[in-house]
């Protein structure tokens, strides 16, 4: 956490769509809008949880693979789109934890509506771990914050 | 088509996964899988209904925008692996095509499973329209082969 | 031009590096650094000009491919890393420009030196075409602002 | 090596433009040639050298990082065009190699020109080292062939 105060609500990811992202059809490509999600995660994890996942990899013996992601498109983005992604932590189990995150556009139309899945492993083992105890408060006030649609 | 002979399978991309798809974990992002995907569904499209994305959105009047994935991890992938993702038709509606892709290493063991939707849709009205008639039956051969599981 | 008066300095693209860019050396991958710099020079564009590449390619009858680019790697980047890369307009001709840009890690260290040109062209004919008018004067202006090196 | 013989010929890695790889301009994007010259040398090391980068960064306890690149663009490349790049070993230094890079479309058609500088470096010191012993008859081997333009 980068302060001891709860955080006030969801955690938002914002970035512009660039030419690179977009293709002959002059919008970004479904394969990038995946990018655009887990990006929102991996600041998420950075800004409520006080480490990305370089860290983890680096200090925590381990990372959070996905082992699940799915995504519904309801708009197109174009470049110079203002795109806003929320992230909620919608559930967390004794290993995983449930991402919903919703892409939105400047006028606060939505864009993609997703669910990611990820779970702690260990490399030592290639196996799944229990969430560290160092997240356990992180992760209860996230799972409150979700449930509350803050 | 590329030729008037019935497929005698389902149609399977192949290609190696590269240094450039990886992370620091040493194993292929999350973020690259429906690259994989849809790198297969777009090569599906050229061998199977004789047309690319290029050629329909040059030609046609229109694409096949996504409008759903949903995807599965299993195994994970290194430099060097020899990715097999065979596709699947497994439903077409009115307007959509619906896509079961697998996508295998050299010895079998499934990498990831998933769930593709796209939909016809016409550019000069932005809304959906029917499955070209030209594409009717190779949709259905190719319905029907991933029926058969074949 | 955002506002009438002369930009103060020259233009800074600002970007985290992510998880995304990097590799199994945990560091970002040499074809992510063009990446960088273009998406530098898009928002260059953007700013400085008044209207991004795909303003230029719906709005002006064509682009700017780029004919050129070189690249020399100082230091490597790491996820979180907060790179800021900076645009000159080194040169204008008659249909080229050309860009010196710099990225820097937040403590000043280099990062990447490189030089890009790129070719207005008319997509009518295939062919290059002078500087259009209505930039003459932002890039008479950003060229100065390089050569005194602000 | 895969096996004793010399090869008889330049290494020529083959690749397909696919959709992902282009923009709205219909063309594939500046920031993915480095990445098509780059794949062509990776797969240059697997074949000639005998052994990847992932293979390298696992086992040789160091990489070969790039120092520097430079591409001049000759023509487009458009989904569906089969690319063919040429890998010439140019020049071998004490710890560097340099790559001259040549891609080409069907008809002959030069796309792209470039040269790319790799430098072996050592994990442990993060300081350069002498291109490893076991590689020294296969270098010598392809610069013989780069310099005869095989």
């Amino acid at each position: 956490m980068s302060d001891s105060a709860a955080p006030p609500s969801l955690f938002v990811h914002r970035r512009k769509i660039v030419w690179a992202d977009t293709d002959p059809a002059g919008i970004a490509y479904t394969g990038r809008f995946p990018n655009f999600a887990l990006e929102a995660i991996e600041a998420w994890c950075a800004d409520r949880l006080g480490i990305d996942w370089y860290g983890m990899h680096n200090t925590l013996g381990g990372g959070t693979p996905f082992v699940h992601l799915d995504m519904d498109f309801r708009a197109s983005l174009r470049p110079g789109d203002a795109l806003a992604t929320t992230v909620a932590l919608r559930r967390a189990g004794r290993s995983s934890l449930e991402f919903a995150v919703t892409g939105r556009l400047a006028d606060g139309t939505v864009s993609f509506e997703g669910k990611f899945v990820c779970v702690f492993v260990e490399d030592a083992t290639h196996t799944s771990r229990p969430i560290p105890e160092r997240f356990a408060q992180a992760v209860a006030r996230e799972v409150e914050l979700a449930v509350a649609g803050a």
